[in-house]
């Protein structure tokens, strides 16, 4: 009953595989290579975007600061909502990679950045003088922290905004699959087609081992980007293990598979949870849920084998707690049902 | 009827005939004279510290950032309220000089932070690992940023609850002269005694040309500040013209005077407002008075010679809007009644 | 033909084998499992380290520059032989992770720091006050860049200049298991007793896939250093493929038999090479040989199939040049028969 | 007898006379006033550079480091000469402003970067990948560190090398005046006619209180300056303050004729010195005489009230060391007498 976080889930096998058939011979390091030339073409195919430029490195905080550091200028504000990954958990990494740059944080239910909130929110920053810092980039966690997704036409509206405001429009993607998977959207249609400019397209959550692709959709803004993953020590030299884990997650669909399953676990534990009569928090469309349930209860569950994150929220009391239970796409009916049973 | 900025105010004569004084003859650069040690001394008795260390330097962003950078590790938290200054027009320079540090905002009342308000937001950073980043600092304006002060009490409620979540606390003094004034508090029980670590003592907006103390009460927090100041290029090399101004402003409490001189108009200031029907948004403790009126109302004191700043602000809507009215050392009477007679 | 970059060869089956095998069941992330334990219990044996503190990573970019910026200030000053990997080939990324620090280049023959040099150096940077930064760190490669090693005495002397001199030693180890090897020293004499403070020790060139130690003797230095990596976007959530690297390559000494080989190889090399009546220009210590030849017979070479980077050196010409042929764990015999035909 | 450093002189009388004046009333602050305006053009008259955007703030470290961080990518490399301010005496400011750029050391007697050893730099720095960092910028010191100067042709020639290899050029005039004075060549051709992207133009050592001026003499080079100097705490508030020193410093060839006495101060010091049979170690050519003597010597004439900088030096020994003289605007016959009168 291992629901703690999709970190938790090994590798799949095919991208395992794909690893172990990469490692023959002797190959040109550094992403000089072949298969790294591969990869970021399948990544380009993937989201249907054949003039993006396509980095590979190995976690998902690197990915999110060091394309959110292309992005806006050391005086620069990058907006996010006030759950966002670079917000609660990345230990400033965002800021460190750009030099200084600052977080505006968002409200809005659910996890997601609304429309309102960040026209709210770029009113308490104009931009008059040298004093004002530069308002400079929008970044939406898609699907979000909360488990919840942006179709692409909000992702579209709020692209407008930033834009109009003369910002570039990034998406945290580190569960990207699965808002894919939950929408059904077209890749392309969640991102560059409503008007993002780059991305973390994360598989280390979704199967891989430790992969994410940094995604320019216009050429000209992944300038020097390769210095800059260099100096910040994100360049494999080893680069076709890297290379390898894209390609096999991206091939047949793998990705969106894996995504489909996690979220469709997701959805079941939360008609178990719900038939046992306890809260969840949010709209469950993505891979997790979040419970409020009595403490006891959750100490029960936990001496009965649960893993699952605290997650302290507004709302919680002295009776009461919330924990976060994510699914994966190796989570098992077993696990559910063994869940299940103890509610 | 300049009531744009205090910084819009000139040097006062006391401090510029100090300045022309120092003029004498070759003296060590670098901080390395009596002047600059005659310096501190008279900052230490002002704030009555006989151990703390006392740098100057010529802005109050420096002050502020450079002091921070001091307290909080590059991957830590400085709490502040969400209309600081160093959250609004320093352009990120706290998070520059602390090498990628964030600000965390906190809601409060007429600018001010208040207990709840910093405990909630404490709630919102737990500190269980590494992804959290480090709950650092809180920086607190007395005067605020809203012309309302804090008082010794709440200076010292507030500074308690950051040191049991084991931060230091830090006092952007940009108008700390007129928190003083305000509040007939002793600079002692509004600082050190109330739990104070570090403060930015500002002149610049008081009476001198470019003058602001960073003070560390307790010595060892000061460790290799003035590596930190030399490089980021705030030591200057003709020191003693730093000192001087130090000297006259805090001379026989000149400081205080001026400042009280700045409170006085604001306060007569928002009588002649309030005496003409507009509405003052919040208490005025100092020296500022924020106005809201109807856009035409604004427009025609414009008109006449008006200099204020535009403050757009929550509330305001098509008819009305919001003004800011500074007073400072040199505000005068004659300025006062002019304004008077156009409302 | 191979010899462009031990970077090139792929990953040993023991490690691979053991990657595989940890891709079983839900582990906790980010570090929080058995076999991290486990891993770093294997480093501290191997380095005969008790009380080290090891934190595991994914390149040695980033196990140089974050273990560096623990051990210097942003105001500081870190000395290196001019041709150290740090200095040439990182883009900076020790400056960028130490926020601002600078480097000083030391010369010495052959690749290696000498105690004269160091001094020599020592001398150029006076420590007077702030203006002159802080002399913070010494960073030896061993083994060196030119294929050279630092026996254990000579570490000694150099570390011994550098602590009477204020500054902490570190070994950019990622070539450390050849060091090993060639001089027969047990690792601890070559680190800790020798008077290293830190070390980053290499998995990847050497058998390993994407894998680096970070390890600091004593653990005071470490502190917050897991902040340091987290908020560098250097923490594996899958953390459990890093410590499985650590353990198979550690394991029986696996690490040090594929170090003799590639450092037999490079002898077997040399001794082809000379005997081919080439100049090489540095003896032949660790795994690299570093040939000049004609530029015709370089050219010839490259056409039957030799991989081999191109290494401009003072002493070049118009007739000669000089390229680096880098040996590794995974070179075979006949890539050697196969290159001593061509010459 | 004061010859430690032309920062120990004072504001000549009509620098300080003009910061007087310019102390009438309220005026708009933040460089938003018309005195700002009026030193600006002043500046960019004096260059002949029409086209020139000027930026006014405090200190010669601020004014290197952040135009650098102009020129240079936080991955750069900034060539100097080894004796550069910015390399010894800054603290590694450059490298912060820029987001961790590295200083490439030059070599060159007289503290003059020589074309052979710019180009032998370069070749130590190829241009190959993202490894090797981007060489970015030049920095010329005119006048030198070294007390000796450039001419336009040479500047032009290493100029020329540096935008060939695809760098800007700077220069650091700290003592720009001097060079000036001592060159006889108009500003304009010892700068941007002479392929010079930017500058500091410094007032401080030369008769100004704390006043320098960053140039870019192509505006687009200077995009955003106004938020990098911002968020460094380099924008006075009471910004006229600056611009009354510039445009009193610069009127009618002031800044030239204060420039010329302290040349001619030196040069008639090194005279006196070389009378009295001591070793001076360079050309003297601007204000600095470096003199190497019997170490009881030195200690005599400080006995006697010499103020001088200790000069550590290569070719010292122990009965010979080697001290640094500095003349300024404000250096008197009779300081000279009197020295002449001890040797």
């Amino acid at each position: 009953m291992n629901f703690g976080s999709d970190n938790a889930s090994g590798v799949h096998p095919k991208v395992m595989a794909a690893m172990a058939a990469a490692n023959d011979g002797a190959v040109s390091s550094y992403g000089r290579d072949a298969l790294t030339r591969a990869a970021a073409d399948r990544v380009r195919e993937a989201l249907d975007a054949p003039e993006a430029e396509v980095f590979l490195l190995g976690t998902g905080t690197a990915a999110n600061a060091l394309a959110l550091a292309q992005l806006c200028p050391p005086w620069g504000r990058i907006f996010c909502h006030r759950t966002a990954h670079i917000e609660t958990s990345e230990s400033g990494a965002p800021s460190f990679m750009a030099g200084g740059a600052q977080l505006a944080l968002i409200d809005g239910p659910d996890g997601r950045v609304s429309p309102d909130a960040l026209r709210a929110r770029l009113f308490d920053y104009p931009q008059v003088d040298e004093h004002d810092g530069r308002n400079a980039a929008l970044s939406l966690t898609n699907a979000s922290e909360w488990g919840t997704v942006y179709s692409p036409a909000v992702v579209a509206e709020l692209a407008g905004i930033a834009h109009e405001a003369g910002m570039a429009v990034h998406i945290d993607g580190a569960r990207f699959a699965n808002a894919v998977a939950a929408t059904g959207a077209a890749p392309a249609d969640l991102t560059h087609r409503a008007g993002v400019d780059a991305m973390s397209l994360g598989g280390t959550k979704n199967g891989c081992m430790a992969l994410e692709a940094v995604v320019f959709f216009d050429p000209a803004r992944a300038r020097d980007f390769d210095f800059r993953r260099m100096r910040a020590g994100h360049l494999w030299s080893k680069h076709r293990f890297l290379a390898a884990q894209a390609i096999a997650w991206l091939e047949d669909g793998l990705w969106l598979r894996l995504a489909r399953h996690g979220n469709d676990a997701a959805a079941e534990l939360a008609a178990r949870v719900r038939a046992a009569g306890l809260e969840i928090l949010q709209p469950v469309e993505a891979n997790e849920v979040f419970v409020r349930a009595p403490r006891e209860a959750i100490a029960r569950l936990r001496q009965a084998g649960l893993r699952a994150a605290d997650w302290p929220t507004v709302g919680d009391d002295e009776e009461r707690a919330t924990i976060r239970l994510v699914t994966s796409w190796a989570t098992t009916d077993e696990e559910i049902e063994a869940l299940s049973a103890q509610l």
